[in-house]
């Protein structure tokens, strides 16, 4: 079943390594079939380089599989939990990136300072915080999740215009209308994240971008107004 | 039309990945015919996996499309401000490669700090400031072109002697007599930048190469009394 | 003698450069095969390009060498030490990775500040001291391997679950239950060693993980309630 | 003539992109034949992806040229300075190579503070003032060999012993007994500088190697007491 998506998925998953954002099996990515209500996610610790298309567990919306011989990502509950709340999201992906991970372990917010970030996110990416030991104890991936969601809705940010979090001391995760574009995510936020740390610390007096061309470049790509691709 | 042009700009574009100055498709290189007065572009937004010389696009220099069935790059309308401008550009090329957006986001100036930036570039590369809303307002692409021009006649520089620029929180633009020497002049730049950044880090009170030897290096590979390459 | 375990050593070795965690031939792996008490060990300075299995060397657990017609690794005698004094270590990596070494030589332990060191190292990697000169006289590579014994002693170490140390000014040396995990640990010590230096760089006050954290990350993955990976 | 050198020539020439520490043609690899007393070296300019061994130049200890179609590498005379005062160098390089620039436009001396640089120079790699104007004027190539010879002698370094010099502004230049060694010690040399621009990033009061595991590090894998490698 869901072949097509399997296939989507296990490319996605290749991609990884290929843009350098995961060494061995250290993420995972996942695209859920809306009509179904099924998502299609990586096995877990499968090395990369011996996984199958047909290794692909696909799974229920509480994170139960559904088909698949090997164990699912051990945190397909995160995946789960956002794949319900947020009905526009198609693709979801986590990974250590380096550059990333660095601002996660930093427990900062990834500032818009520059247009390539602009292209893509629509204003800082958030770290969301630690988990309490009561949330770890009730279940470490599914509060993960609510706890991206937490953050979304405190700060009232729209989940495809911020299509990305960072979780203190761990790292991001990027979303998606497809599981292509959450990949395409992942790997610009790893750049912005690097291209940022340096800024700073090439200039600690650099500020972020003004919020008239943040404007411009975001919606120069995304949105009705867009002009930037092929139609 | 022009075809061997095509060919070359679409080289040209595929080396923009192959010096890991661009991801996906955050680039464009062109090249101008100065007999007709047109210039292929990169289509906007294409996969560089998929890419071929024939998906080049043809432009005049007011940027209206003259052949090609796809959409020119969404930067397209800078390019033809500047080869209308400068007769003696043949190639731009347009990244966010990470080094040199790093000072553009810094918005700073690159300081000719040694003779890896001497061989290209008579002196700094300049940092152009922001469009006012006014400026973007009345056409973003166009309005960069001309803030390009501005930056150079107000600092008094040679188009060819310093062939790059940076857009305040953006990224570089570079240019030479040819589309392969834009791609070439955008590698020195990334990396100079790369270089400068930590040699400041290394020593606070480093200085850019004396004149000089600046002098000496640059005038070694250009102009009449060059030595380096083959005649 | 040893056919399956040369060609894993030999595997193992040329994973070092494949990893980015050598350069020509700055590194060497071993693996043990307990039975006969014997390691298989890289041979001295041969060249990565042109090196065979049924080069490796076999060596007892004095050091000396049973098979071979090549010179094992310099560092032999440090490794024997660790294979008699650890039953549980079956295979062991020396490197000069880039961040590691840093670390190494900043003389510092490298702290556990994520959840990328809390997969596989169970709180900071130690840093242990330079030899002295009456050291280095009795045999500088035998008392390196005393040296790892005591730091991990003095601090009540379970050599498991902190699978690596680095030694004063020099580099890294990781360790596991087989050869392929030995490998796997350099790995993930050099990415957090260039995670965590660009942690402090960001943010001066990045704390260490929280216990729990570092507690629920490490279970996940080791011992009797771990759920990652497959069965 | 010379054509077993050529090959070598132009192998270690091929290689120092190969080890990243070349973009373009920004480099130079040359080897002498002490028998008639002639060098064979790069010619100038020429792209790396087209060069033949046949495209070698050889050159006379005065810089002329005695075979070969092409310009020699304009950095031919340093070279030639080089071989005519150290009857013990077989081959040189010099590259533009990331991080050995930095240290070279910081103007310092780029200290032992770790083993992986014991274990090829032995003590600092010291870093050459910049040339006069005077000396630019008598000839920039010649006298920059000169002034190589002017710091190793005022600082009474043997020439195998630290086989590499930084150049104020410029970049490295490395030697050795043969051309391959000579590639070696600049792969070293770039790593080393990486290494310690972070070590003193890391830990600002981070220390010198200590003068006996410099003693050590070097002495095991040169001199007459050497057990590094093979026979």
């Amino acid at each position: 079943m869901l072949e097509q998506l399997k296939e989507e998925v296990f490319q996605a998953n290749l991609d990884l390594p290929k843009y350098g954002l995961v060494k061995y099996t250290w993420g995972n990515a996942s695209a859920i079939d809306r009509e179904s209500g099924l998502f299609v996610i990586k096995p877990s610790g499968v090395d990369y380089e011996t996984m199958k298309a047909s290794d692909m567990v696909v799974v229920d919306l509480d994170g139960n599989v559904v088909e698949g011989e090997l164990r699912p990502s051990s945190d397909t509950a995160t995946h789960a939990v956002l794949y319900k709340y947020y009905q526009e999201i198609g693709g979801i992906v986590h990974t250590h990136s380096t550059w990333a991970t660095i601002w996660a372990q930093a427990g900062l917010d990834v500032p818009a300072m520059g247009t390539t970030h602009a292209d893509t996110f629509y204003g800082s990416v958030p770290c969301a915080r630690y988990l309490t030991q009561e949330e770890i104890d009730r279940g470490y991936e599914v509060e993960t999740g609510k706890l991206i969601i937490e953050t979304f809705e405190e700060r009232g940010l729209d989940i495809l215009a911020v299509p990305g979090v960072l979780l203190h001391g761990h790292g991001p995760f990027t979303w998606g209308k497809d599981v292509k574009s959450a990949v395409m995510n992942s790997v610009v936020l790893d750049e912005v994240s690097k291209m940022n740390l340096f800024t700073r610390d090439l200039n600690h007096f650099a500020k972020e971008l003004p919020q008239n061309i943040l404007d411009k470049h975001y919606l120069r790509k995304h949105g009705k107004y867009a002009y930037y691709g092929q139609k």
